[in-house]
């Protein structure tokens, strides 16, 4: 059996070594644009930090581990420019020698990922504006970075907010621009501000509720104008989003969702049964809401791309779905979030209600102490908890994973109020944040 | 209503507070024998340690708040010296003025906690010989430390392998004694084993499977006396276990538990509808095997006090039991666990199965980086998983908790292994060990 999986990110990777490693006779290629693969974009940030001395650094495996150890045909620097349903064949040129290739499959893997939404504006096309998700993108702008001295960031998301970090830690200035009224629109207004105050306390110029109308320059990128203002910039990084990369899935006729994203069943076969999809390309369930959510994260990515291994190799696996759990560092903070917010819950039907509360995230004498601002989200009438936002200087992982599980689990607040977790000085104070948060939010029912 | 608490440990006070909180009008006496309430003896090693300055900051609120803000009665260096259920009285002695005092109470609160295991063992009464159990006992403890240059701890549990670090930080000498053939007797010998590997890198004299059969000296301790050797030691700390302090219980006639903990319902009221109890005097229920557990740790102390006071004032709470988490430092490790060991599991009849693994705690260039081992144990029936013991350098917290959930949920490795858990560098890696292990796992099914 022939499998071609275009895309050679996490999730394609992780899709054609599990489909090999279970069955070892499937002849497996994979075409990837650029030069890596199995690559973990969230690392570049920390590149940019110095932490990471190579970007070869953030591919969890080399081209030569796929090839060798497991016996994979990679085709890098290699472009699909035509799939064909009909006859069951891909497409790809090389981009070293300008040679097309055309194989025939039987099962197609399509892990074509995410593309940064670029937005309408004039003058977007600019040189020195910058879009960053793969490994090359970063190559290009650290490169710009080096010379510059003031940094526009366009949107204040995740990716947004890790960069203004790594830039102020190069020493940079910093000018972040947002449309919206808050920074991290997934959270809430409430936990969303202290994340601003870090921002603005570190040196981030930062201008909420301003909408870019033109990037101005002559061939290059001088001034950001917005709504109110002007500022003078010597490069750009455009963070305003990331959308499923559907170009080659629409050619095909696959069945897009609601979302944007490509539509597939849990056991993540596309509306073609011969074509399964993962990773950034495709939508999943929210299992809080059961409604289809676009959620573009790599542990997602990467579990999407070992169901399709498995099944393609005969198993009977299945991707349930996602509570949307994330986790960031923001300078001092950590901040993350699992299940909905208070607004997404209002928005999907839940009479819900939350509470915020400021706890210790270790007993106060222990180094590493600090306060932690616990936002939880539950349902009025079932008290069923529907997601948490968590934000401190230390100790975030543990309440957000340990979240993940409760909404996952479809605890109600008398449960996590019981729950038993774990306490020693050096850790957690004997009533956990979270177990104070799901008593006081009792008050609200 | 008069309400008399014995105890004044964090589940007497965490009773009496609650139910003052929820109903004004009650009239709460609470006696407690030392001159410290609401205590966290957790902290003793850290102030051995020198992070805490006085033993009063190990009181989570002091007693003159007790008295002012939540105008309760509390009586220190008080002890009770009779309970009479057939008059309802409580009869107790002023430990500075010798006087008497009787009261007589509608509602009893008996929360007079653990008590040392002194085994019987010849010279066990000399001088220089402790146990450590309240802050009292502290006290004395770190006074003769100063002086002492070798100390030997009978017993490698929590508290001998917390006082161990904490002894050696002071610069002693710390031969340490166990009967068993493993440190940390809760543990399966494999996690234990890592354990042990630590104590020895840190210069802990560790002796396994030694029985101490005398401790000799004239008045004061000047060596153990093993069945195998013996050594000189100016100061032993005897950390040998934990049992219910039943004597009160026993003597108004409250059923004792097959642990040896007073028996409770989930309202934790006794065998006396009159009665309540709480904290670590009781026994209550694992919810992993439904079966009594003895499990003297101060979370479920806080939490079952609490529901005691709810229930006082005419509430309806219930303690539902514990699935026995825990995590400690020992040295440079975290150590925590949850749920059953692989032996546990085992002896309570189920067929369960265990995997080791090692994995990255975190992407490897960010600093804290260190692999954990982590041992997931499931059922191979049922696949619902049982327990995990996690030890390493950091972030075993955040698994450990979330393992709490996952048993407590009764998740299954299928449901563990599609678990959103947050993913960034600076946290965790994309594949966090409680997937790769629940994804290892199914080899043994």
């Amino acid at each position: 059996m022939k499998v071609v999986v275009v895309g050679g990110s996490a999730a394609g990777m992780a899709a054609a070594a599990k489909a090999k490693r279970m069955k070892p006779e499937l002849d497996i290629t994979i075409f990837e644009k650029s030069r890596y693969v199995s690559y973990a974009p969230c690392g570049i940030p920390y590149y940019f930090q110095g932490m990471v001395k190579s970007l070869d650094d953030l591919t969890y495996y080399p081209v030569e581990y796929f090839r060798k150890k497991r016996r994979l045909d990679v085709q890098i620097r290699h472009e699909v420019i035509d799939i064909d349903p009909s006859e069951k064949s891909v497409l790809a040129i090389s981009l070293d020698t300008g040679r097309e290739v055309k194989v025939y499959y039987d099962k197609l893997v399509l892990t074509t990922g995410g593309r940064p939404l670029i937005p309408p504006i004039k003058g977007v096309e600019l040189d020195g504006i910058h879009t960053l998700r793969t490994l090359e993108d970063a190559e290009k702008l650290y490169k710009e970075t080096l010379g510059a001295s003031v940094i526009g960031i366009v949107g204040a998301g995740y990716i947004g907010l890790e960069m203004a970090e790594a830039f102020r830690a190069l020493g940079k200035r910093v000018i972040m621009i947002e449309m919206l009224d808050q920074v991290l629109p997934s959270f809430d207004p409430e936990p969303s501000e202290i994340v601003k105050k870090e921002l603005i306390d570190k040196g981030v110029e930062l201008h909420l509720s301003e909408k870019v109308v033109a990037f101005e320059g002559g061939e290059r990128i001088k001034e950001i104008v917005t709504e109110k203002d002007s500022y003078k910039v010597d490069l750009v990084l455009l963070a305003t989003g990331v959308r499923p990369n559907t170009a080659f899935a629409e050619k095909i006729g696959l069945e897009i969702g609601v979302t944007g994203g490509v539509k597939v069943d849990r056991s993540m076969r596309t509306s073609d049964p011969d074509v399964y999809a993962a990773g950034d390309l495709v939508e999943t369930i929210h299992l809080v809401t059961n409604k289809p959510v676009y959620n573009p994260l790599a542990p997602a990515a990467n579990k999407m791309g070992r169901v399709v291994g498995e099944n393609i190799a005969g198993g009977r696996a299945e991707f349930p779905g996602v509570v949307g759990t994330s986790i960031m560092k923001v300078f001092d903070l950590e901040v993350g979030k699992t299940g909905l917010s208070l607004r997404e819950a209002l928005e999907n039907g839940f009479d819900a209600v939350a509470v915020d509360i400021t706890h210790p995230n270790k007993s106060h004498y222990y180094p590493g102490y600090g306060k932690m601002n616990i936002r939880l989200v539950a349902d009025k009438d079932s008290h069923r908890v529907l997601g948490a936002e968590i934000i401190g200087p230390s100790g975030v992982l543990a309440r957000i994973d340990t979240m993940a599980a409760a909404v996952t689990a479809g605890f109600t607040t008398e449960q996590l109020k019981m729950l038993d977790l774990a306490y020693a000085p050096p850790f957690a104070p004997v009533w956990d944040g979270l177990i104070v948060a799901a008593t006081v939010i009792e008050k609200k029912y």
